[in-house]
């Protein structure tokens, strides 16, 4: 494979690009907003197949009609420690902007809450939204599903989707967990396949539900889960907690990357005020985690880096410019 | 090797053997009471490694001074989906039985409460607990840490516990998920090593931290993880939400096999009020799972199967009806 060509930018000129992009593809301001701020968080993160990248795929179902743009979420909070939230067919980012509030109080007052979203379009990041609790002093635990791409218990087919589960500690910054319930991203054998190379057994199924070490084939089957039948188990778990408040199950979720309804799916946010456990929860732990460091070479939830310059693929940048200028040629006749 | 020889009893004489060997090797009636139910309740399931068969465990930490026969858990509930209860060195079973009625009462209130024990001896059959909420109707989530069994992260020494999570669903009866964080449990290392049979690469360690597949030097080092590097992320996930209210971290509890110094290790216990979510999740769910099994063969959460005859080994019986025996020695002079 070639070197990937990438664009340098400010990331401030980035961050305009990309609202403008939203906007141009059917976001709503809010929207727009909310997603710029995830995907970005992402990229500084270095996480970048859910950076700027992974904002092809919204731009693509905003463009196709799968995406609502302008989402009205709706938030239930009549028990006192849930606040349940549905997305309207928008993106996950923005219900959780507007629960946020709602959910740190109801987690400071109760020592624990939980956020539910139902009918949002795929999460993206996950460890975004734990981030953003650790980032206010709770530790945060949180899973999702998506459409089905993956196999449970050796099935032959996809029965759900790659249910990431997400942990932050609130050190500083974060100590972050973000792992996909599959053995391996499913971009990985992409790469594979299209570098020419075979995949080890154990990341993915064929078409016919067979194991295969042959890349190509491998893009036409189910990923698998990492460990076994305990990963199986735990992809469950996640998607049955992923769904509690009207979410969909992956079997039942359309496509997230084709046609034009949307995929529905679900996600928890657990938020717990360690101060609510024990007022020396934090600095115990922080003392667990550095004699880790010192004596191991583990340090825990510190697998990223900070980027400092912003920096995306070349055809990435080309998609968020295409949707901009397709936007401007439709709102021509709009111009003076 | 030989089959082992079983004594078959009624289940009311298996009781009362029990608890008057708990009584017998120091523990208080509430301890008897609630250490019984327990191991019953998995015994009944057919999980036997955590049955009676585990009780001699609990037997010999009472006679040798590691576990509290009279503990006093204190409860707190100041944040109102909260709770945590300090277990004194007793077992974790007693702390939840005196907690249960306030995480109970919490957990219907707010939607959701945590019940976080901190200073109990480590918790046997974890999926003891998440069943008694599941079958109150709650959606059920825990885990818990032990002495230091597991290497994390390809470290050569033994860092966490082998850390079990567990999820419950209310199903008629509950569905049940209880799996440790490790690739096999430390008992089918014994079993090898008895039976002069090697095992699979990925198992544990030898003394030296290096990777064996014999049986016997695997017995003198940590056993692993399963997952790799995703299997390492979720045990410390777990042993993190397990200490939340004061629980020791793996590295700092003392044997829980041998000593007088209490493990001290931590559980927590996660209550979720499904209709507090949505009123039809139970029923989606059950849809759902109705498919899978339908379909593809998979009876999420029904691993175990309903044991009618109790019937425990010739050595469990015998080493229970030694504490009785020797307690009575004890006791003889005191009687007329």
């Amino acid at each position: 494979m070639e070197a990937t060509r990438v664009i340098e930018l400010d990331w401030s000129d980035l961050e305009l690009l990309c609202r403008t992009a939203i906007a141009a593809a059917g976001g709503n301001e809010a929207t727009a907003v909310a997603l710029t701020d995830a995907v970005l968080a992402a990229e500084r993160r270095g996480n970048t197949a859910v950076g700027v990248a992974h904002l092809i795929d919204y731009l693509n179902a905003l463009e196709e009609g799968r995406l609502n743009g302008s989402p009205q979420p709706v938030i239930r909070n009549g028990h006192r420690a849930v606040v349940a939230v549905t997305a309207d067919d928008g993106i996950a980012q923005l219900a959780v902007h507007e629960a946020r509030e709602t959910l740190v109080a109801a987690a400071r007052e109760c020592g624990v809450a939980v956020l539910s979203v139902s009918n949002c379009f795929p999460v993206g990041e996950l460890g975004y939204y734990t981030s953003l609790l650790a980032e206010e002093g709770f530790v945060a635990l949180a899973g999702a599903n998506s459409t089905a791409l993956m196999s449970l218990f050796g099935a032959p087919k996809a029965l759900t989707g790659t249910n990431p589960l997400s942990f932050a500690f609130p050190g500083q910054p974060p100590r972050l967990v973000d792992q996909a319930s599959s053995a391996v991203a499913w971009v990985k054998i992409r790469e594979a396949a299209e570098a020419g190379e075979s995949i080890p057994s154990g990341w993915a199924l064929d078409a016919e539900g067979k194991p295969t070490t042959d890349a190509t084939a491998a893009l036409l089957g189910p990923v698998l889960p990492f460990g076994g039948v305990k990963g199986s188990n735990l992809a469950m778990v996640i998607e049955l907690l992923a769904v509690l408040s009207g979410g969909q199950f992956s079997l039942d979720s359309p496509d997230f990357a084709s046609g034009a309804d949307a995929p529905r799916v679900g996600m928890f946010l657990i938020a717990l005020d360690p101060t609510a456990f024990d007022p020396a929860y934090v600095s115990r732990a922080e003392v667990h985690f550095e004699r880790l460091r010192s004596e191991y070479d583990i340090d825990f939830g510190r697998y990223y880096r900070r980027v400092e310059q912003a920096a995306i693929p070349e055809h990435v940048h080309a998609r968020l410019a295409k949707a901009v200028v397709r936007s401007a040629h439709v709102m021509r006749p709009l111009l003076p």
